[in-house]
């Protein structure tokens, strides 16, 4: 997260370092897993082997906090920072059993003008380099993942438009020792044809034909490579140019891995099973009959699933002040759904609950971030992702600034890289206060889930007793349960105790939890009704290919699948530009996607960048080893 | 490795299930690496920390073997499973120390047609599952590496393209509160340029604009993005065509990952800082005046060498029997020189050499596997990976099989997926004593290195004893020093005894290690000598392309360069149709290409592909989860 520089302060790996952190193996047995459940990556990561959600069945869940923010400035407001200072303060100040559900990084941004990404100040999660770096290898299988597919897909398409139907299905279901056989996803094949046969050699040659040729209309292909790496000269390409490919040649681009519907699977899967299906259903094209063509048929979602075998098991860190931190999984949170693992969350949740008999006092606090504001990262939690788990979250901390609210007040632009603007260093109550109602906006939607809403107030070192008491009694004015100052990026868990004891109180009696719309309503109506509760438009315009896109998902039967806008987060608009609450606007829809495997339908308002570029002078350039000592320099 | 049926035989992965591995923490210990020199990767593999270098650098390193074959079959001669069986009877049998190098395996082939490749029948690495897959990341950081180096290359170019000097410099060295300063990489560059000044602010306009503008020209650019997949399409390339790249769109293309000079570098590194100055040196084009541009002049090589940092650290993991395998680094052996890395065979020959006042017989002993024939694979051990480390082998074991011996006499064609012809599976005298002529080729090269020689018949079940005979007692006449019957496939270390003996008592005597070329000479005359000396061609012809390259490259600085010959391993000639010692021909270099990191010229003797492809059934077809136990089915 970016600050304003604070003089007193150690750079954020000053203080990551100068911690020592915990064994791995220590903090986890802190919380309670056993030493055959947990798989150590070296000294300070480890993974949570997913066999403990049997020993644990029995367990009620501890309470469930989802971390949200208002509308930020490009700059972040501090809800990772709030995330580790929160849980921090509960476990090592309240002494109460508590973890914090993070999102994995992208490694590509840290070598460009991003930086690390692990909270900030004294509410970190450490080693940083580790955190930020590889981890244990999660991103990496899912490229490996995503990238199988896609050579699977266009090798694929090469052989069909170089074979006839004869040696194609011969050259499917070659003998071996004499014995023709269809492999698993094969047989799933021809069951989603209709053809009931077991033996290759049973089928007719129209069977034969049918089942052998995908026919996938190139057109329609929506599965792109991926790679970590900001690229931005593969944000579209032609491949098959080399003599082999005979002409073959096709226009096609790669994303950032994290934006792989491969990651948005692992974040969504209930356990093993889960993910092997999801990734199986993933579409990705239509054949020449407007029929969708998925993983599945294509015969790699088995080998996907063994790719992402060990990428299931959630990764354990730690805060620097010794708290357990769950790490896993990082969809984006406009082209998908924004929020850490379901996975990671259930274990966190078994770990943190009780026994029957326990008392109730013993019960324990789990810290989950939403990507985005809350109109976006918020919404997704509810509508997608604890739809999914069965999960019902107890209450919400909605993190504001003070800066961030004077922008909203009309503030000048808020940029990356350049000094603020001096209204955002001196006190300026006016300004504050014209800006409060983006916070109120965002309170109000958190009331619309029937959750507890707990406002953070994250202190910069220059905002005044003032302002943080303005912005406390507005949000408390407006329907906020509690609204707390935090100082917990200064002062790490201390400073965060007050907000703890907070959520604590807000736990303690229950929340009415509902979700904003219901599945079996057409896709249109469940965008409109995020566009006008959520974000305040009159109602949503879909274009014509939007609509084609609507209808054609409908009619594939993909209907009743939630949705996932793909929207700035920079204003509750669809235009970045728009400040504080806006209102007379329109959300226009332009196109409509599908995540079949994900399960979501994702409408685009606006352009998305899927692959971010390099500067001028990226961050790699002060990036080196110490051949000395080995230690990393530069990476923050 | 591909074997006939052997109807008695259990399959590999069923061979490799059924033995439960020890812990990694007690392979460790056994071997004497101290609980802190090693960093689990779960329970079955860990890396090992470069310092415990300086711990053991007083002893004197154990005994060093080279496992090479003579030209194999397309179906392979069992290298690796004998590297594994000779460790297994060294260790488990006989008692000795003992540790076996290894590669680490591409995974993309996994998925392919290869299947996994981790030794077989009773000589294998375990667990092969996690020894094929992901590994402890190695390949995915090399990928990592390149891939940024890729990026940044082209983000370069654009930068330069769309900015005048003066924007392109300022932007390279902004202001940070006021100042400007250069990186470290950026002082290199300078340096190189003549330039000695370290403040921005001093340098004239001409020199900024020198240092800014790399001016580099495209049609000259050698470096390719990597996968570690199969993707056959992305063999040749177009990219930069998104609108946001201006129209600065040229062709390029992808490798599998394991074919990166980063992973040449890997293993050719002799510490950290080697392996950063390396990166540093990997020249990626030239500029408009010919003047090679190197990774250091795009200021990313320290960067790769954070994303490297735990990948130079070598992976153990064990035998069938337990004993001791490093898993590191796998470079391909035609475009690079196909060896595990220097750093694993160095902390293995410690490990396994002795202190001070030991008893000799404690000495132990280091199986490292050199790639293709010994044509290749040794010529490049002896030529560039032990010119590099400065470490000395003592004996050679080459490996033989009475089916490639067949072949070389004539046999018919061997065909990977196709049933072997008769001749292979019936007693032949005659066909064998014609084949023998390749083996004895391979004997009389590994002499010129000054190398004791131990010939391993590696037995097929249905080798017969007169022909095992027949073999060993041609080695012996042609001037092996050993020549001895394996049986380790089928009875794991207890089946390599003999030949374990035979290797005990080579390495008992010194050995006069010698270098076959000096590297003063000029580069094609040590093309000359290999092509004479090892493949018994008549001399070489360097088309006039190739003839260009030498030139540039001995003007650039390069010609002291060792040779890493880009060669089919299927012939000692360039004709992989050439069986047997092919005499008469003179060796064809069409291109020759430089890897200054790595440090070696590769001359390109016919067509290196360096991404393999999909066929219509590829392995994946088979592999899956099975959801139930979360075990990997049809991996092998």
């Amino acid at each position: 997260m970016t600050r304003p520089l604070c003089p007193q302060m150690p750079s954020d790996i000053e203080i990551a370092v100068a911690q020592i952190p915990k064994l791995v193996t220590e903090i986890a047995e802190e919380i309670g897993i056993l030493p055959d459940e947990v798989e150590s990556y070296g000294k300070y990561k480890a993974k949570i082997e997913l066999n403990i959600l049997d020993r644990l069945k029995d367990r009620s869940d501890g309470k469930y906090i989802v971390v949200a923010g208002i509308t930020p400035t490009p700059l972040g407001e501090g809800k990772s920072t709030t995330t580790i200072g929160l849980a921090q303060a509960l476990g090592a100040h309240l002494q109460k059993k508590a973890i914090a559900c993070v999102r994995q990084p992208s490694q590509g941004p840290t070598f460009g003008i991003k930086g690390g990404a692990a909270g900030g100040g004294y509410s970190q999660v450490i080693p940083m380099t580790e955190f930020n770096l590889h981890l244990t290898g999660d991103i990496h299988a899912i490229t490996a993942a995503n990238n199988l597919l896609a050579a699977a897909i266009d090798a694929r398409m090469f052989h069909e438009a170089t074979q006839s139907d004869k040696a194609l299905f011969s050259r499917l279901c070659p003998p071996k020792k004499g014995v023709r056989s269809f492999s698993k996803s094969m047989l799933a094949r021809l069951h989603k044809l209709g053809i009931e046969k077991t033996n290759p050699t049973d089928l007719t040659d129209e069977e034969a034909a049918r089942f052998a040729r995908l026919d996938i209309d190139p057109s329609t292909l929506t599965w792109h490579r991926v790679l970590d790496t900001n690229d931005r000269c593969l944000r579209q390409i032609t491949v098959g140019q080399a003599p082999t490919e005979k002409g073959l040649e096709r226009k096609t681009a790669f994303d950032i891995a994290v934006a792989s519907e491969c990651m948005a699977v692992l974040a969504l899967s209930k356990d093993l099973a889960d993910m092997r299906a999801r990734l199986g259903r993933m579409v990705i094209a239509s054949n020449k009959a407007g029929e969708p063509i998925t993983a599945e048929d294509i015969g790699c979602a088995g080998a996907m699933a063994v790719l992402m075998k060990d990428a299931i098991k959630p990764n354990i860190m730690q805060t620097l002040e010794g708290t357990p931190v769950f790490v896993h999984a990082g969809p984006f949170a406009n082209i998908a759904h924004g929020n850490s693992s379901i996975i990671a969350d259930r274990i966190a949740l078994k770990l943190a609950g009780i026994k029957e008999g326990d008392d109730e006092s013993q019960n324990g606090y789990v810290v989950t971030e939403a990507g985005f504001g809350a109109d976006i990262g918020m919404e997704k939690f509810c509508n997608i992702k604890t739809r999914v788990s069965g999960l019902k979250p107890n209450a919400v901390v909605l993190v504001a600034t003070i800066r961030a609210l004077k922008m909203h007040g009309g503030g000048p632009a808020v940029t990356a890289g350049k000094p603020l603007d001096p209204v955002y260093v001196e006190e300026n109550l006016e300004l504050l206060e014209k800006g409060c109602g983006n916070l109120g906006k965002h309170i109000e939607n958190a009331k619309k889930f029937g959750l507890k809403v707990v406002v953070a107030i994250n202190k910069f070192s220059n905002d005044t007793p003032a302002e943080m008491a303005l912005v406390q009694e507005y949000a408390l004015n407006v329907g906020a349960d509690y609204a707390v100052p935090a100082d917990h990026w200064a002062r790490g868990g201390a400073g965060a105790v007050n907000l703890a004891n907070a959520v604590i109180e807000a736990c303690s009696t229950p929340s009415n939890f509902n979700f904003l719309y219901d599945l079996n309503q057409p896709l249109s109506k469940k965008m409109e009704i995020i566009a006008k509760e959520m974000y305040g438009a009159d109602g949503i315009s879909l274009s014509p290919e939007a609509q084609a896109e609507v209808d054609r998902y409908e009619k594939q039967g993909y209907g009743d699948l939630p949705i996932c806008m793909a929207k700035t987060a920079l204003s509750l608009s669809d235009d970045p530009n728009k400040k504080g609450v806006p209102t007379g606007f329109t959300l226009p829809i332009r196109n409509v996607r599908l995540s079949a495997g994900a399960s979501f339908v994702y409408p685009l308002v606006g352009d998305m960048s899927t692959m971010p570029g390099l500067t001028t002078r990226p961050g790699f350039y002060d990036i080196d080893l110490n051949s000395e000592t080995g230690e990393i320099e530069g990476l923050f």
